[in-house]
């Protein structure tokens, strides 16, 4: 399936959680499949920290340019573009084509930097849900998304529940523990205490706060990972046979080479000011905190059928997370299919190929095109 | 129990495993109890990570001073000062008295920096043997550590079988997983990318590598708490009511604050090269390497007894390790106690007051000082 990216201005400015409010900006986004006459058949999916509006497909003449849940999304596939039109949004703030903190602020004429207002969940689904008016669809067969995405795609059932059908949940919690929450934070510090981030107004001096992305990324890549799947894929393999250097600097295990090379190229593409917003929606993101803490009180807006799925070696966003969502969208009477995927790739999972969790998917979309006559 | 540190000068040069020899270093130690007239009643105790010589006891006119394991070690408790004679020491490369990277290389009049040599596990046991010997005590009656510290307790019953009667081995591993090397490795390259860091020879420019510091603490502090504990003391209490301030770097969760604090705490005291040496230390240790993985053939050259402790909640360091331990040294036929106790938090508790953990630790140094005629 070959794609490509369309962009959509907005003028009118978008009111934000914050207090600020943002004009004048643009959302990247893909679409695949066919918009049925009805205009019943779309399936928004929302992306997670480093991922973009490029969801399936790939670029003409760009061998190895899949979108970023291409295994999930396309002819076929557990999500059908054959029956579904599927659509992949980039978020504000992101630095994959939607306006983000690189982009000039019309309000002063000045890159933004680190004056791009914070962003929220809630006010990403309010853009996307603009860009639904625009596109002229009115409701969501089904809103998708895993971890942060999967935040949106619940968010979405409490922000414009007549909108949405089916939410499809993955490997998403109703907000972050606090060790979660710990791990983004050493991951803005090394961002921000990096002497080229310059207050975040690095792009005038023509650096880029390397050192911090590169660690930011080390310790994200440790946690989406298992211990187990760490251990089968590296161990304590040694780069050059069995004979130590005996270095603090160099590197000698396999593990260290791997994740200094996810460092480095995270560092050449990711822009640090998107990393902390996005990191910063993660956190705030807590639906039950204006009812005081009681996430059962906080889903009853919802009136979607949901499907949830978690992963058993997923420790950011475990299976008890999802279990708990469960609960509180039980509590409220709705109808929930729970898939439990005994998998051993932690978070990271739910971007890869599992027969079992494509199958699950499958199935639910399935109903989900009889619901609608697809 | 009030105590002082002393120090041992060692004018031998120190073989190190690394090829490289040590010459003109010193060790901090500390002592508590009285000596035996067989000298069979001594207990050796190796620090961790960031701990040193002052095991237990406090120093005169210092409130607040107690050593890192004083609620295990002193009169009357576990490990019972009135009956066992106590030896703390603190490790080469440290920055707490014993010979580390802060001070000056004999052999070139310059301060070591991160010229340093590397030292292993098995070279700290060779240090603390030369301190016995010093001392006119040639067998112990237990050598006892938890984490790093129970490495060298595992590599005593190697190194020296025929001088330890007892080990008592807490919250440790055969080895480090890739998922500790890999936190280890972030830490170490937040150090090392730090502009203060100066390859390791900061000192000369009047700087300490701070930022770095920070980051490589706050990691380690994520990783010995469990999520479970995280949650109990910080979840996701704001620092400020429940008004939010949108901001990705201000603190906005309790947790950030704490996390913060202890960076900047650890930054002020703690060395940059000496973090280097020992995260290292500790992904070296591996006495199955030359024996082709193979624990049990490893630990084949020890006579000691064992008794091995873990937490249930230690994801660093977890159960799973430990009952490797046992399982191999049971198929060498060593009498070995294990306990595996139920304990919220994480790789912490070792150093914490917990009643069950105590009285297990209590009951085997009865066994073991009857076994001396203590």
């Amino acid at each position: 399936m070959i794609v490509s990216p369309q962009s959509m201005e907005f003028s009118e400015p978008l009111a934000l959680r914050s207090g600020a409010s943002i004009r004048g900006y643009t959302l990247a986004y893909e679409t695949y499949g066919t918009l049925n006459a009805a205009r019943t058949n779309t399936v928004l999916i929302c992306h997670a920290l480093n991922a973009s509006h490029h969801v399936a497909g790939s670029y003409e003449g760009q061998p190895g340019s899949e979108g970023w849940w291409h295994t999930m999304i396309g002819p076929g596939k557990p999500v059908d573009t054959d029956r579904f039109f599927v659509i992949g949004v980039n978020n504000l703030g992101s630095c994959f084509g939607s306006t983000g903190p690189m982009h000039v602020n019309p309000d002063t004429g000045k890159v933004y930097g680190a004056d791009f207002p914070v962003v929220t969940v809630e006010d990403w689904v309010d853009a996307q849900a603009r860009l639904l008016d625009a596109l002229g669809i009115q409701a969501l067969a089904a809103v998708m998304g895993g971890s942060l995405g999967g935040m949106q795609a619940l968010s979405w059932t409490l922000q414009y529940p007549q909108r949405v059908r089916n939410a499809v949940v993955v490997a998403s919690a109703p907000n972050l523990t606090a060790e979660n929450i710990a791990f983004n934070e050493v991951a803005r510090r090394a961002i921000v205490t990096d002497p080229d981030f310059h207050g975040g107004h690095f792009y005038e001096h023509g650096v880029i706060p390397k050192r911090g992305l590169r660690i930011a990324r080390m310790i994200g890549h440790i946690t989406y990972l298992s211990d187990d799947v760490m251990n089968e894929k590296f161990g304590r393999q040694l780069r050059e046979g069995i004979d130590l250097k005996y270095s603090t600097q160099d590197i000698e295990f396999q593990i260290e080479s791997y994740l200094r090379y996810q460092g480095d190229k995270f560092s050449e593409y990711f822009d640090a000011n998107t990393y902390l917003l996005i990191t910063r929606a993660l956190d705030y993101f807590d639906p039950a905190l204006r009812h005081e803490g009681n996430l059962a009180r906080a889903l009853a807006p919802a009136t979607a059928d949901f499907l949830l799925v978690s992963f058993t070696t997923d420790w950011r966003f475990s299976p008890r997370r999802s279990r708990e969502l469960v609960k509180a969208l039980l509590d409220n009477r709705r109808s929930v299919s729970y898939a439990e995927i005994d998998a051993p790739h932690g978070h990271d999972a739910f971007l890869l190929e599992d027969a079992r969790y494509l199958g699950v998917v499958r199935s639910y979309f399935e109903r989900v095109g009889k619901e609608i006559g697809q």
